[in-house]
Protein backbone atom coordinates (compact mmCIF):
# COMPACT_ATOMS: atom_id res chain seq x y z
CA UNK A 1 0.00 0.00 0.00
CA UNK A 2 0.99 3.31 -0.80
CA UNK A 3 0.88 4.65 3.14
CA UNK A 4 3.39 1.65 3.74
CA UNK A 5 5.87 2.36 0.81
CA UNK A 6 7.08 5.87 1.90
CA UNK A 7 7.98 7.65 5.47
CA UNK A 8 6.04 4.33 7.26
CA UNK A 9 9.22 2.02 5.61
CA UNK A 10 11.92 4.50 7.79
CA UNK A 11 9.75 3.46 11.55
CA UNK A 12 9.08 0.14 10.57
CA UNK A 13 12.22 -0.98 9.65
CA UNK A 14 14.74 -1.46 12.09
CA UNK A 15 17.87 -0.88 9.73
CA UNK A 16 16.15 2.49 8.64
CA UNK A 17 16.16 3.40 12.25
CA UNK A 18 19.72 3.41 12.74
CA UNK A 19 20.86 4.73 9.44
CA UNK A 20 18.84 7.78 9.60
CA UNK A 21 20.28 8.18 13.34
CA UNK A 22 23.66 7.81 11.61
CA UNK A 23 23.18 11.19 9.88
CA UNK A 24 24.17 14.45 11.70
CA UNK A 25 21.21 16.89 13.06
CA UNK A 26 22.34 20.35 11.57
CA UNK A 27 20.54 23.43 10.71
CA UNK A 28 22.46 24.13 7.79
CA UNK A 29 21.20 20.30 6.04
CA UNK A 30 17.62 21.52 4.52
CA UNK A 31 15.03 18.92 4.30
CA UNK A 32 13.58 19.12 0.52
CA UNK A 33 9.85 21.43 1.40
CA UNK A 34 8.06 18.27 -0.26
CA UNK A 35 9.22 15.97 2.35
CA UNK A 36 8.87 18.13 4.67
CA UNK A 37 8.53 16.22 8.50
CA UNK A 38 9.63 16.81 11.64
CA UNK A 39 11.42 15.50 14.14
CA UNK A 40 9.84 13.92 17.44
CA UNK A 41 11.99 13.81 20.43
CA UNK A 42 12.09 13.97 24.46
CA UNK A 43 13.85 16.14 26.79
CA UNK A 44 15.25 13.91 29.06
CA UNK A 45 13.87 15.78 31.86
CA UNK A 46 11.10 14.20 31.14
CA UNK A 47 12.30 11.40 32.71
CA UNK A 48 13.94 13.22 35.49
CA UNK A 49 12.43 10.04 37.76
CA UNK A 50 13.93 7.50 35.74
CA UNK A 51 17.35 5.78 35.17
CA UNK A 52 18.19 5.24 31.54
CA UNK A 53 17.36 1.52 30.89
CA UNK A 54 13.94 2.75 31.73
CA UNK A 55 13.61 5.51 30.02
CA UNK A 56 14.94 3.68 26.56
CA UNK A 57 12.32 1.57 27.38
CA UNK A 58 10.02 4.13 27.12
CA UNK A 59 11.55 5.89 24.00
CA UNK A 60 11.93 2.52 22.65
CA UNK A 61 8.01 1.94 23.28
CA UNK A 62 6.78 5.03 21.85
CA UNK A 63 9.59 4.73 18.78
CA UNK A 64 10.46 8.38 19.96
CA UNK A 65 14.15 8.53 18.09
CA UNK A 66 16.02 11.66 19.59
CA UNK A 67 16.67 12.11 23.17
CA UNK A 68 18.07 15.54 24.63
CA UNK A 69 20.95 14.72 27.39
CA UNK A 70 20.43 15.42 31.20
CA UNK A 71 22.88 15.14 33.19
CA UNK A 72 21.23 12.96 35.47
CA UNK A 73 21.53 10.14 32.97
CA UNK A 74 25.23 11.08 31.58
CA UNK A 75 27.07 12.94 34.13
CA UNK A 76 29.23 15.70 33.13
CA UNK A 77 32.42 13.55 34.91
CA UNK A 78 31.57 10.78 32.53
CA UNK A 79 34.79 9.24 31.33
CA UNK A 80 35.18 8.80 27.47
CA UNK A 81 34.52 5.31 27.78
CA UNK A 82 31.03 5.85 30.09
CA UNK A 83 30.07 8.25 27.08
CA UNK A 84 30.62 5.50 24.27
CA UNK A 85 28.80 3.00 26.64
CA UNK A 86 26.07 5.37 26.69
CA UNK A 87 25.74 5.95 23.07
CA UNK A 88 25.89 2.11 22.48
CA UNK A 89 22.93 1.45 25.17
CA UNK A 90 20.81 4.56 22.97
CA UNK A 91 21.66 2.87 19.62
CA UNK A 92 20.26 -0.50 20.84
CA UNK A 93 16.83 1.52 21.44
CA UNK A 94 16.66 3.04 17.98
CA UNK A 95 17.90 6.26 20.16
CA UNK A 96 20.25 9.28 19.46
CA UNK A 97 21.51 12.11 21.89
CA UNK A 98 21.45 15.38 19.79
CA UNK A 99 22.14 17.11 22.35
CA UNK A 100 22.85 18.10 25.77
CA UNK A 101 21.18 19.92 28.45
CA UNK A 102 19.20 22.01 29.80
CA UNK A 103 22.32 22.78 32.09
CA UNK A 104 22.53 25.81 34.56
CA UNK A 105 25.46 27.95 34.69
CA UNK A 106 24.70 30.54 36.53
CA UNK A 107 27.88 31.13 38.87
CA UNK A 108 31.06 31.14 37.10
CA UNK A 109 33.03 30.91 33.34
CA UNK A 110 34.68 27.74 34.68
CA UNK A 111 30.66 25.79 34.23
CA UNK A 112 30.35 27.45 30.93
CA UNK A 113 33.54 26.42 30.03
CA UNK A 114 32.57 22.49 31.21
CA UNK A 115 29.37 22.58 29.29
CA UNK A 116 31.38 22.94 26.00
CA UNK A 117 33.79 20.32 27.17
CA UNK A 118 31.29 18.06 28.01
CA UNK A 119 29.37 18.63 24.77
CA UNK A 120 32.33 17.71 22.91
CA UNK A 121 33.36 15.06 24.87
CA UNK A 122 29.28 13.51 24.64
CA UNK A 123 30.18 14.29 20.53
CA UNK A 124 26.88 16.48 19.92
CA UNK A 125 27.04 19.94 18.28
CA UNK A 126 24.52 21.61 20.46
CA UNK A 127 23.91 22.34 24.15
CA UNK A 128 21.01 23.67 25.73
CA UNK A 129 21.70 26.13 28.54
CA UNK A 130 20.90 29.04 31.03
CA UNK A 131 23.88 31.31 31.59
CA UNK A 132 24.15 34.81 33.16
CA UNK A 133 23.52 37.85 30.80
CA UNK A 134 27.06 39.15 31.00
CA UNK A 135 28.53 35.88 29.86
CA UNK A 136 27.00 35.39 26.56
CA UNK A 137 29.56 37.71 24.62
CA UNK A 138 32.32 34.64 26.29
CA UNK A 139 29.57 32.01 24.75
CA UNK A 140 29.10 33.27 21.56
CA UNK A 141 33.12 32.89 21.04
CA UNK A 142 33.15 29.49 22.81
CA UNK A 143 30.42 28.68 20.63
CA UNK A 144 32.24 29.66 17.11
CA UNK A 145 35.66 28.10 18.53
CA UNK A 146 33.84 24.52 19.53
CA UNK A 147 31.80 24.37 16.32
CA UNK A 148 29.13 23.70 19.32
CA UNK A 149 25.43 25.97 18.68
CA UNK A 150 24.11 26.92 22.08
CA UNK A 151 20.67 27.52 22.71
CA UNK A 152 19.20 29.68 25.77
CA UNK A 153 15.98 27.92 27.21
CA UNK A 154 13.11 30.52 28.32
CA UNK A 155 11.48 29.44 31.48
CA UNK A 156 8.19 31.37 31.89
CA UNK A 157 7.36 34.63 33.99
CA UNK A 158 9.14 32.92 37.12
CA UNK A 159 12.54 33.07 35.40
CA UNK A 160 13.96 36.73 36.01
CA UNK A 161 16.65 36.01 33.43
CA UNK A 162 15.12 34.41 30.36
CA UNK A 163 10.85 34.63 30.84
CA UNK A 164 10.03 34.19 27.13
CA UNK A 165 11.48 33.54 23.19
CA UNK A 166 11.79 37.56 22.87
CA UNK A 167 13.56 37.87 26.33
CA UNK A 168 16.51 35.49 24.82
CA UNK A 169 16.23 36.72 20.80
CA UNK A 170 16.76 40.46 21.97
CA UNK A 171 19.65 39.92 23.64
CA UNK A 172 21.36 37.33 21.34
CA UNK A 173 20.18 38.81 18.13
CA UNK A 174 24.13 40.16 17.46
CA UNK A 175 25.66 37.71 18.48
CA UNK A 176 27.70 34.58 16.72
CA UNK A 177 24.57 32.27 14.39
CA UNK A 178 25.44 29.78 16.60
CA UNK A 179 23.71 31.39 19.72
CA UNK A 180 19.91 30.69 19.74
CA UNK A 181 16.84 29.46 21.52
CA UNK A 182 15.91 26.21 23.34
CA UNK A 183 12.17 26.98 22.52
CA UNK A 184 9.53 26.39 25.68
CA UNK A 185 6.60 26.96 23.98
CA UNK A 186 4.66 26.21 27.17
CA UNK A 187 6.70 28.75 29.42
CA UNK A 188 6.76 31.22 26.67
CA UNK A 189 2.86 31.01 26.51
CA UNK A 190 2.75 30.77 29.86
CA UNK A 191 4.33 34.26 29.80
CA UNK A 192 1.39 35.73 27.82
CA UNK A 193 3.33 35.20 24.89
CA UNK A 194 1.92 33.76 21.39
CA UNK A 195 4.15 30.91 20.87
CA UNK A 196 3.00 30.01 16.95
CA UNK A 197 4.19 33.83 16.22
CA UNK A 198 7.03 33.92 18.34
CA UNK A 199 8.27 30.30 16.86
CA UNK A 200 7.52 32.30 13.16
CA UNK A 201 9.55 35.34 14.42
CA UNK A 202 12.80 33.72 15.99
CA UNK A 203 12.69 30.80 13.24
CA UNK A 204 16.53 31.95 12.70
CA UNK A 205 17.49 31.45 15.73
CA UNK A 206 15.23 28.27 17.48
CA UNK A 207 17.54 25.54 17.42
CA UNK A 208 15.60 23.50 20.00
CA UNK A 209 11.88 22.60 21.09
CA UNK A 210 10.50 22.07 24.44
CA UNK A 211 7.37 20.74 22.89
CA UNK A 212 4.30 20.89 24.83
CA UNK A 213 1.09 22.30 25.82
CA UNK A 214 -0.51 24.22 28.68
CA UNK A 215 -3.89 24.43 30.85
CA UNK A 216 -3.67 28.22 30.81
CA UNK A 217 -1.87 31.31 29.56
CA UNK A 218 -0.39 32.31 32.31
CA UNK A 219 1.53 31.64 35.22
CA UNK A 220 -0.96 29.34 36.80
CA UNK A 221 -0.94 27.17 33.77
CA UNK A 222 0.12 23.81 33.93
CA UNK A 223 1.93 21.10 31.17
CA UNK A 224 -1.39 19.02 29.82
CA UNK A 225 -1.19 16.03 26.75
CA UNK A 226 -0.40 18.18 24.13
CA UNK A 227 -3.80 17.19 22.81
CA UNK A 228 -5.51 19.19 25.68
CA UNK A 229 -4.12 22.56 25.97
CA UNK A 230 -5.24 26.14 25.05
CA UNK A 231 -2.01 26.23 22.20
CA UNK A 232 -3.13 25.50 18.98
CA UNK A 233 -0.49 22.94 17.84
CA UNK A 234 -2.26 22.64 14.39
CA UNK A 235 -1.16 25.79 13.99
CA UNK A 236 2.09 25.62 15.22
CA UNK A 237 3.14 22.71 13.21
CA UNK A 238 1.78 24.51 9.87
CA UNK A 239 4.23 27.03 11.09
CA UNK A 240 7.15 24.32 11.82
CA UNK A 241 6.47 23.49 8.52
CA UNK A 242 6.48 26.79 6.88
CA UNK A 243 9.51 28.01 8.42
CA UNK A 244 10.60 24.31 7.70
CA UNK A 245 12.31 24.13 10.98
CA UNK A 246 15.38 21.58 11.13
CA UNK A 247 15.64 21.29 15.03
CA UNK A 248 14.09 18.24 17.02
CA UNK A 249 10.66 18.61 18.77
CA UNK A 250 11.43 17.50 22.10
CA UNK A 251 8.49 16.48 24.70
CA UNK A 252 8.88 17.93 27.71
CA UNK A 253 5.99 16.44 29.58
CA UNK A 254 6.38 17.65 33.33
CA UNK A 255 2.99 16.39 34.75
CA UNK A 256 2.55 12.75 36.45
CA UNK A 257 6.48 12.58 35.88
CA UNK A 258 6.07 9.94 38.52
CA UNK A 259 4.36 7.67 35.70
CA UNK A 260 4.51 9.98 32.44
CA UNK A 261 4.27 7.03 29.70
CA UNK A 262 0.62 7.80 29.21
CA UNK A 263 0.76 11.31 28.97
CA UNK A 264 4.10 11.36 26.86
CA UNK A 265 2.60 8.51 24.52
CA UNK A 266 -0.89 10.40 24.19
CA UNK A 267 1.02 13.26 23.17
CA UNK A 268 3.15 12.15 20.58
CA UNK A 269 0.73 10.55 18.75
CA UNK A 270 -0.86 13.62 18.67
CA UNK A 271 1.78 15.53 17.06
CA UNK A 272 2.03 13.06 14.50
CA UNK A 273 -1.64 12.61 13.80
CA UNK A 274 -1.32 16.73 13.09
CA UNK A 275 1.96 16.13 10.86
CA UNK A 276 0.47 13.53 8.58
CA UNK A 277 -2.16 15.73 7.80
CA UNK A 278 0.07 19.19 7.80
CA UNK A 279 3.41 17.53 6.11
CA UNK A 280 1.54 14.86 4.07
CA UNK B 1 -7.81 32.42 23.57
CA UNK B 2 -10.15 31.15 20.65
CA UNK B 3 -8.88 27.98 20.53
CA UNK B 4 -9.90 27.29 24.08
CA UNK B 5 -13.36 28.27 24.05
CA UNK B 6 -14.20 26.53 21.56
CA UNK B 7 -13.99 22.68 21.31
CA UNK B 8 -11.41 22.29 24.06
CA UNK B 9 -13.90 23.43 26.61
CA UNK B 10 -15.93 20.55 26.35
CA UNK B 11 -13.18 18.43 27.17
CA UNK B 12 -11.86 20.63 30.03
CA UNK B 13 -15.43 21.42 31.72
CA UNK B 14 -16.39 18.49 33.92
CA UNK B 15 -19.95 19.78 33.66
CA UNK B 16 -19.79 19.76 30.11
CA UNK B 17 -19.13 16.05 29.71
CA UNK B 18 -21.93 15.02 31.77
CA UNK B 19 -24.24 17.22 29.69
CA UNK B 20 -22.67 15.66 26.59
CA UNK B 21 -23.15 12.16 27.83
CA UNK B 22 -26.50 12.58 28.79
CA UNK B 23 -27.42 12.68 24.85
CA UNK B 24 -28.47 10.02 22.88
CA UNK B 25 -26.49 8.68 20.17
CA UNK B 26 -28.55 8.22 17.76
CA UNK B 27 -27.49 7.77 14.07
CA UNK B 28 -30.78 10.52 13.06
CA UNK B 29 -29.89 13.28 14.78
CA UNK B 30 -27.12 14.79 12.53
CA UNK B 31 -24.17 17.20 13.56
CA UNK B 32 -24.29 20.35 11.71
CA UNK B 33 -21.29 19.39 9.20
CA UNK B 34 -19.15 22.75 9.82
CA UNK B 35 -18.75 21.47 13.63
CA UNK B 36 -18.89 17.67 12.30
CA UNK B 37 -16.20 15.83 15.35
CA UNK B 38 -16.19 12.30 15.30
CA UNK B 39 -16.58 10.31 18.26
CA UNK B 40 -13.63 8.61 20.01
CA UNK B 41 -14.45 5.93 22.39
CA UNK B 42 -12.77 2.05 23.21
CA UNK B 43 -14.33 -1.43 22.44
CA UNK B 44 -14.05 -3.21 26.05
CA UNK B 45 -12.40 -5.98 24.60
CA UNK B 46 -9.03 -3.73 24.77
CA UNK B 47 -9.91 -3.99 28.61
CA UNK B 48 -9.78 -7.92 28.50
CA UNK B 49 -7.30 -8.57 31.01
CA UNK B 50 -8.90 -5.44 33.29
CA UNK B 51 -11.53 -4.92 35.70
CA UNK B 52 -13.97 -2.30 35.56
CA UNK B 53 -12.22 0.36 37.92
CA UNK B 54 -8.94 -0.72 36.44
CA UNK B 55 -10.62 0.34 32.80
CA UNK B 56 -12.17 3.10 33.75
CA UNK B 57 -8.99 4.50 35.44
CA UNK B 58 -7.29 3.98 31.81
CA UNK B 59 -10.45 5.87 30.12
CA UNK B 60 -10.29 8.43 32.59
CA UNK B 61 -6.92 9.28 32.10
CA UNK B 62 -7.02 9.44 28.27
CA UNK B 63 -10.33 11.40 28.58
CA UNK B 64 -12.18 8.70 26.33
CA UNK B 65 -16.14 8.83 27.31
CA UNK B 66 -17.43 6.20 25.51
CA UNK B 67 -17.57 2.39 26.06
CA UNK B 68 -18.29 -0.05 24.30
CA UNK B 69 -19.86 -2.30 26.98
CA UNK B 70 -18.56 -6.20 26.85
CA UNK B 71 -20.18 -8.68 29.60
CA UNK B 72 -16.69 -9.37 31.28
CA UNK B 73 -17.45 -5.68 32.81
CA UNK B 74 -21.13 -5.97 33.16
CA UNK B 75 -22.64 -9.45 33.02
CA UNK B 76 -25.55 -10.69 31.09
CA UNK B 77 -26.91 -11.97 34.61
CA UNK B 78 -26.54 -8.35 36.08
CA UNK B 79 -29.73 -6.97 38.36
CA UNK B 80 -31.25 -4.16 37.23
CA UNK B 81 -29.32 -2.69 40.57
CA UNK B 82 -25.84 -4.03 39.17
CA UNK B 83 -26.35 -2.33 35.97
CA UNK B 84 -27.74 1.09 37.69
CA UNK B 85 -24.09 0.92 39.69
CA UNK B 86 -22.13 0.00 36.64
CA UNK B 87 -23.83 3.23 34.92
CA UNK B 88 -22.97 5.46 38.48
CA UNK B 89 -19.11 4.32 38.01
CA UNK B 90 -18.89 4.91 34.63
CA UNK B 91 -20.35 8.43 34.55
CA UNK B 92 -18.51 9.08 37.75
CA UNK B 93 -15.04 8.45 35.54
CA UNK B 94 -16.76 10.70 32.83
CA UNK B 95 -17.76 7.58 30.75
CA UNK B 96 -21.05 6.81 28.92
CA UNK B 97 -21.47 3.18 27.44
CA UNK B 98 -22.84 4.02 24.14
CA UNK B 99 -23.54 -0.30 23.24
CA UNK B 100 -22.82 -3.85 24.38
CA UNK B 101 -21.17 -6.44 22.57
CA UNK B 102 -19.57 -7.91 21.05
CA UNK B 103 -21.72 -10.98 21.68
CA UNK B 104 -21.96 -14.42 19.94
CA UNK B 105 -24.92 -15.79 19.27
CA UNK B 106 -24.48 -18.57 16.75
CA UNK B 107 -25.92 -21.66 19.10
CA UNK B 108 -29.76 -20.78 19.49
CA UNK B 109 -32.54 -17.60 19.09
CA UNK B 110 -32.31 -17.77 23.10
CA UNK B 111 -29.33 -16.32 22.79
CA UNK B 112 -30.61 -13.66 20.02
CA UNK B 113 -33.75 -12.93 23.01
CA UNK B 114 -31.20 -12.76 25.58
CA UNK B 115 -29.37 -10.06 23.77
CA UNK B 116 -32.06 -8.20 23.00
CA UNK B 117 -33.43 -8.48 26.76
CA UNK B 118 -30.09 -7.61 27.95
CA UNK B 119 -29.29 -4.59 25.58
CA UNK B 120 -32.99 -3.21 26.83
CA UNK B 121 -32.19 -3.31 30.28
CA UNK B 122 -28.74 -2.02 29.62
CA UNK B 123 -29.88 0.80 28.20
CA UNK B 124 -28.22 1.09 25.45
CA UNK B 125 -29.87 1.65 21.57
CA UNK B 126 -27.36 -0.91 19.92
CA UNK B 127 -25.87 -4.52 20.10
CA UNK B 128 -22.51 -5.24 18.40
CA UNK B 129 -23.40 -9.22 17.39
CA UNK B 130 -21.91 -12.52 15.59
CA UNK B 131 -24.75 -14.32 14.50
CA UNK B 132 -25.86 -17.38 12.20
CA UNK B 133 -26.65 -16.23 8.72
CA UNK B 134 -29.72 -17.90 9.01
CA UNK B 135 -30.91 -15.83 11.90
CA UNK B 136 -30.67 -12.31 10.39
CA UNK B 137 -34.77 -12.17 9.35
CA UNK B 138 -35.16 -13.25 12.74
CA UNK B 139 -32.67 -10.25 14.18
CA UNK B 140 -34.30 -7.83 12.16
CA UNK B 141 -38.04 -8.68 13.41
CA UNK B 142 -36.76 -8.38 16.67
CA UNK B 143 -34.58 -5.11 16.12
CA UNK B 144 -37.73 -3.19 14.74
CA UNK B 145 -39.40 -4.56 17.86
CA UNK B 146 -37.08 -3.24 19.91
CA UNK B 147 -35.86 -0.13 18.84
CA UNK B 148 -32.38 -1.12 18.90
CA UNK B 149 -30.08 -1.18 16.39
CA UNK B 150 -27.79 -4.28 15.83
CA UNK B 151 -24.56 -4.52 14.00
CA UNK B 152 -22.71 -7.41 12.80
CA UNK B 153 -18.61 -7.21 13.75
CA UNK B 154 -16.34 -8.64 10.88
CA UNK B 155 -13.62 -10.36 11.80
CA UNK B 156 -10.63 -11.29 8.99
CA UNK B 157 -9.75 -14.01 6.88
CA UNK B 158 -10.29 -16.65 9.87
CA UNK B 159 -13.94 -15.61 10.14
CA UNK B 160 -16.01 -18.00 8.11
CA UNK B 161 -19.23 -15.76 8.55
CA UNK B 162 -18.10 -12.42 8.04
CA UNK B 163 -14.65 -11.81 7.12
CA UNK B 164 -15.04 -8.63 5.77
CA UNK B 165 -17.53 -5.56 5.47
CA UNK B 166 -18.53 -6.72 2.11
CA UNK B 167 -19.83 -10.28 3.28
CA UNK B 168 -21.61 -8.79 5.96
CA UNK B 169 -23.46 -5.79 4.07
CA UNK B 170 -24.90 -8.35 1.16
CA UNK B 171 -26.46 -10.49 3.69
CA UNK B 172 -28.24 -6.92 5.26
CA UNK B 173 -28.65 -4.50 2.72
CA UNK B 174 -32.56 -5.43 2.20
CA UNK B 175 -33.24 -6.31 6.00
CA UNK B 176 -34.42 -3.53 8.39
CA UNK B 177 -32.62 -0.24 8.29
CA UNK B 178 -31.41 -1.05 12.41
CA UNK B 179 -29.07 -3.92 11.14
CA UNK B 180 -25.85 -2.75 9.99
CA UNK B 181 -21.89 -3.36 10.39
CA UNK B 182 -19.76 -2.67 13.47
CA UNK B 183 -17.14 -2.01 11.21
CA UNK B 184 -13.69 -3.53 11.96
CA UNK B 185 -11.37 -1.92 9.85
CA UNK B 186 -8.10 -3.72 10.91
CA UNK B 187 -9.75 -7.37 10.24
CA UNK B 188 -11.34 -5.85 6.76
CA UNK B 189 -8.11 -4.74 5.64
CA UNK B 190 -6.80 -8.08 7.01
CA UNK B 191 -8.84 -9.40 4.51
CA UNK B 192 -7.49 -7.53 1.79
CA UNK B 193 -10.07 -4.64 1.38
CA UNK B 194 -9.76 -1.15 1.17
CA UNK B 195 -11.13 -0.05 4.30
CA UNK B 196 -11.36 3.63 3.21
CA UNK B 197 -13.10 2.85 0.60
CA UNK B 198 -15.38 0.46 2.21
CA UNK B 199 -16.13 3.05 4.86
CA UNK B 200 -17.62 5.49 2.36
CA UNK B 201 -19.70 2.43 0.14
CA UNK B 202 -21.45 0.96 3.16
CA UNK B 203 -21.51 4.26 5.52
CA UNK B 204 -25.26 4.07 5.48
CA UNK B 205 -25.14 0.94 7.64
CA UNK B 206 -22.16 1.38 9.58
CA UNK B 207 -23.33 2.31 13.18
CA UNK B 208 -20.56 1.33 15.16
CA UNK B 209 -16.39 0.76 13.95
CA UNK B 210 -13.36 -0.90 15.94
CA UNK B 211 -10.97 1.82 15.05
CA UNK B 212 -7.30 0.31 14.56
CA UNK B 213 -4.20 0.17 12.39
CA UNK B 214 -2.84 -3.51 11.47
CA UNK B 215 0.81 -3.65 10.66
CA UNK B 216 0.18 -5.41 6.80
CA UNK B 217 -2.75 -5.71 4.67
CA UNK B 218 -2.99 -9.32 4.80
CA UNK B 219 -3.70 -12.45 7.70
CA UNK B 220 -0.51 -11.99 9.30
CA UNK B 221 -1.39 -8.95 9.86
CA UNK B 222 -1.45 -7.35 13.52
CA UNK B 223 -3.24 -4.94 15.55
CA UNK B 224 -0.82 -2.07 16.21
CA UNK B 225 -0.82 1.70 17.05
CA UNK B 226 -2.65 3.88 15.09
CA UNK B 227 -0.07 5.82 14.01
CA UNK B 228 1.89 2.55 12.79
CA UNK B 229 0.20 0.70 10.40
CA UNK B 230 -0.78 0.49 6.47
CA UNK B 231 -4.12 1.97 6.60
CA UNK B 232 -3.94 5.65 6.01
CA UNK B 233 -5.77 6.86 9.20
CA UNK B 234 -5.65 10.77 8.18
CA UNK B 235 -7.79 9.91 4.53
CA UNK B 236 -10.38 7.38 7.31
CA UNK B 237 -10.74 10.58 9.10
CA UNK B 238 -11.46 12.81 6.11
CA UNK B 239 -13.87 10.12 5.29
CA UNK B 240 -15.33 10.15 8.81
CA UNK B 241 -16.08 13.85 8.03
CA UNK B 242 -17.18 13.39 4.13
CA UNK B 243 -20.27 11.00 5.27
CA UNK B 244 -20.68 12.74 8.69
CA UNK B 245 -20.24 9.42 10.57
CA UNK B 246 -22.26 9.70 13.93
CA UNK B 247 -21.45 6.73 15.65
CA UNK B 248 -18.17 6.11 17.84
CA UNK B 249 -15.10 5.28 16.60
CA UNK B 250 -13.55 2.59 18.72
CA UNK B 251 -9.91 1.92 19.74
CA UNK B 252 -9.98 -1.75 19.44
CA UNK B 253 -6.27 -2.31 20.76
CA UNK B 254 -5.20 -5.77 20.46
CA UNK B 255 -1.36 -5.76 21.45
CA UNK B 256 0.10 -5.16 24.81
CA UNK B 257 -3.10 -6.67 26.32
CA UNK B 258 -1.40 -6.82 29.57
CA UNK B 259 -0.58 -3.50 29.94
CA UNK B 260 -2.62 -1.62 26.75
CA UNK B 261 -2.43 1.69 27.99
CA UNK B 262 0.35 3.38 26.53
CA UNK B 263 -0.70 2.01 22.99
CA UNK B 264 -3.74 2.75 23.09
CA UNK B 265 -3.12 6.58 24.82
CA UNK B 266 -0.96 7.21 21.48
CA UNK B 267 -3.62 5.94 19.24
CA UNK B 268 -6.05 8.30 21.01
CA UNK B 269 -3.68 11.26 20.45
CA UNK B 270 -2.81 10.19 17.30
CA UNK B 271 -6.36 10.56 16.61
CA UNK B 272 -7.31 13.83 18.01
CA UNK B 273 -4.20 15.31 15.78
CA UNK B 274 -5.32 13.88 12.90
CA UNK B 275 -9.18 14.84 13.87
CA UNK B 276 -7.88 18.39 15.24
CA UNK B 277 -6.66 19.59 11.43
CA UNK B 278 -9.06 17.34 9.44
CA UNK B 279 -12.60 19.19 11.21
CA UNK B 280 -10.96 22.45 12.62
Amino acid sequence: MKYMNNRRTFVKNGLGVFAALSLPILPAEATPASNYRPKLGVAGYSFVNFNLDDSLKMMKRMQIQYLCIKDFHLPFKSTDAEIAEFHKKLAESGVKGYAVGPIYMTKSLEEIDNAFEYAKRVGVDLIIGIPRKEDLAYISKKADEYGIRYALHNHGPEDKLYPNSTSIYDLIKNLSPKIGICFDMGHNARDGQDSVKDLKRYSSRIFDMHLKNITEASAAGKTTELSRGVIDIPAFVKTLKSIQYQGVCSLEFEKDMNDPLAGLAESAGYFRGVVDVVCP
